[in-house]
């Protein structure tokens, strides 16, 4: 009998740099504990700065404690999708939506309106061309990711420490 | 019980610049008329030159009245996967694949086989980078979007004005 | 009545350049075999150094016999994310990590742990921006990918001769 599971899980972004979150024994977990033997799983940002991807995990980490494999990637980006420091970088964001950002802080305080923390053009970007899901096969109770494969949660916003949601819903039988 | 529902939708390119269309409303009402509450929501672009990506709405527009993070990801595009102007930018399509498209084109005339619009290559390579869906949450009948979060169809071809088809399925209970 | 079905695709790699194997009739013919009407098809890599794309089928080749529009895309990534052709290139994949991979190598001989082809850190990175899996509609028991639409298996690992595996899940009624 098919059936829909959902669970919500909590990420802490650095704030300070791209930040790569290995959440793959979590979604394991969850998906043991539905008891679902096959079917598929989606692994979904809700947050426009925000990305699921599929990679390995490497063991050497930087001075940072980020991992390799990750410290190559975000350097490729800072070429193709530089940074935003400043207004002359990005057209982003723009006086209407400044404002309208600083409503929404207004009723919700996880809306940050602090200048200096919206100019995240670059974060929107890196989302967008990454893609916010990644789907995934379960077969027999185990998610099909090979053995060196893990999901990553990724905050490409490098502007404020915070904690983001990561949905995962399974549809199976 | 879960059941699949399915509706396509029809959005309209500029065929001057790339076109991205906020088919965000259009998809929350088809997912509120059928009733289902829990399960997924996965929005298809059966075209090769197009892609369904998932960003924030700018309330600012440039002269063109496209927003301003979308200007500002096409200008980031133009550098990295530069429009094909001639035949020397790119290999595509080459004498065969011009040949198959004029004979698509007298069966059907909606594939236009006027070479100058053939030049498309940046909008094939620009559509397999982003992707040709996004898959969603949808939990209590609603799109696990988050505040800021819109789903835009976006066609990368800048060279025919002509209406696109989107493909919406849900499957869920 | 809404079922899963699972099949397992393996395609072959020809370790010398990226490898696109189109896979779309073997999917197709997936699809017809197990009656499903409507629902959706994910096809997803267990490889984090493979994706799944969705793109035109070109009728001209290259030299190498690789579709001109293929060859036109690689010649854009390795601009924007040149192979690791030795260690100062990346800083993938790291002491710790070569070990690990040596020792996977004693337990399963398909993990080459040859130090010249673990340099793949261009393969892993492509493989994030393009995303390890395409989910497509199906509609009265079609493939919706259009006319000229079709479905590649993609190894962005250029360093081995292998079989890599390819998995097909619907749900559907």
């Amino acid at each position: 009998m098919m059936k829909f599971e959902y669970k919500q899980l909590h990420v802490k972004s650095n704030g300070r740099r791209v930040t790569f979150t290995n959440i793959t024994d979590e979604v394991k977990s969850f998906v043991k504990s539905t008891g679902i033997q096959n079917g598929i799983c989606l692994v979904s940002s809700p947050h426009t700065t925000c990305s699921v991807i599929f990679d390995e995990f490497t063991h050497d980490k930087d001075w940072n404690d980020d991992e390799l494999l990750q410290v190559d990637m975000v350097k490729i980006l800072d070429k193709i999708v530089p940074r935003e420091m400043t207004e002359s970088d990005y057209l982003y964001p723009g006086p209407k939506h400044v404002a309208f950002l600083k409503q929404l802080n207004e009723a919700d305080p996880s809306y940050d309106a602090d200048p200096a923390t919206i100019l995240n053009a670059d974060a929107h970007i890196r989302a967008s061309i990454f893609g916010s899901s990644e789907t995934v096969v379960i077969k027999d109770g185990e998610l099909l990711i090979g053995t060196v494969g893990y999901l990553y949660f990724v905050d490409w916003d490098q502007n404020r420490v915070r904690t983001r949601n990561c949905n995962v819903a399974l549809i199976g039988e």
